[in-house]
């Protein structure tokens, strides 16, 4: 199979990349700047394809960024919410059809050099403050992609039923580098460890009982700590 | 009804605009620029939705030219084919998943400024080689369109039954200033004349039986020029 991966660089897509290549499949991988704090996972991703020998392109979309309106994630003037992804205020991290907008850009370019599919790393974890990230919109958007274009391309999402547990979980099985991998929210020097992508992060390694390579700005509580506040919540 | 319009400065559009403004609909016009030859037709877009007194915002991504391919419509070194849109050669223009890049963007200003909808001219006649200007395709766009956040937006093609020659009858209904559209697909002063847009856009006035203002660097022939063309074929 030839697939272009989208590929931020994250702990997901980077399971996916050498998922995909170790059954060797051929691979060309599309990261999107899309004026993100967190630019640095780009980087990230660029070293991984380079240690694979993976072409990787990089969509320059930042000229976007006016038109999809002020978010935490491309907007230094908004805050990136902390906690985990259930609360109502990771909504300030929702960028507008930024899926169909990645998508759609990778499907461009798997036209263009006759790949199979576009592969990305949606996994049954991702959440329902994403609407893009919900199963139906994908299947339509799979649909659509088939009729883009004489040449038929579609959409493949080997992880959709995993959870990021088991995205780690394969990850150590593949020999991941998992602290070459980006997904904290934050633009800071190491992950910052209490936004929602670097608490999801966190659960995934423990959950897996994988080894967390990552250095955080914060650590995990100790055992201690979190019965002190159990009782102090009591 | 609120709408975003996919506004290239064509002549579909341009009627499209006027159309959707004279019915009292709120508009804001989106042109895209992805390096295309025929950047003027984006200055053209410009001065119609000022005169109009319509917000126009203009996508840049110019960027993504070098992962879409060589075609005609971006790349210099690639000859604009000449004649009716019918012949093969006129593949040379497609840029591929073009209309889903465009629509994607459109749906992401769409939903950020609460918008109703996204408005695009695709008319009847447009053509088998753009795969992405089947109805099929649209209508599997749609889908996912209406799925891609909780405020959701749709697809209108108000036009979709119609022929490029209706669309010249409306526009003159509607008093739309056709020397001020621009649909050639070579980058010069004034309409070549004899690229696949300039047959269809001349073709439409005619069946339309409307004034055609444009001036063309090729005159349309005679009917002795025909007359005589059609003894030399025989």
């Amino acid at each position: 199979m030839n697939a272009v991966l989208i590929y931020s660089g994250g702990l997901d897509s980077t399971v996916l990349l050498h998922h995909l290549h170790q059954a060797g499949n051929e691979l060309a991988a599309l990261s999107v700047n899309y004026g993100q704090r967190h630019s640095r996972e780009i980087e990230c991703a660029r070293q991984q394809c380079a240690r694979l020998g993976i072409e990787h392109r990089v969509a320059d979309l930042r000229s976007l960024a006016p038109l999809l309106g002020a978010n935490s994630l491309t907007d230094s003037a908004v805050d990136v919410p902390q906690g985990h992804y259930t609360e109502e205020t990771m909504k300030a991290t929702v960028v507008p059809n930024r899926n169909m907008i990645m998508l759609s850009v990778a499907t461009g370019w798997a036209i263009s050099r006759k790949s199979d599919c576009v592969a990305y790393a949606a996994h049954s974890g991702d959440h329902a403050i994403y609407p893009d990230c919900r199963r139906e919109f994908a299947e339509a958007l799979d649909a659509a992609i088939r009729l883009a274009d004489w040449h038929e391309v579609h959409l493949y999402r080997p992880f959709v039923d995993w959870t990021k547990a088991d995205i780690a979980k394969r990850g150590e099985e593949l020999g991941v580098p998992f602290a070459e991998t980006w997904s904290c929210y934050q633009g800071g020097e190491v992950h910052c460890g209490q936004c929602g992508t670097c608490i999801e992060r966190r659960e995934a390694f423990y959950l897996a009982e994988v080894d967390d390579p990552t250095p955080y700005a914060m650590e995990a509580p100790t055992v201690d700590q979190l019965v002190a506040q159990f009782w102090r919540l009591s």
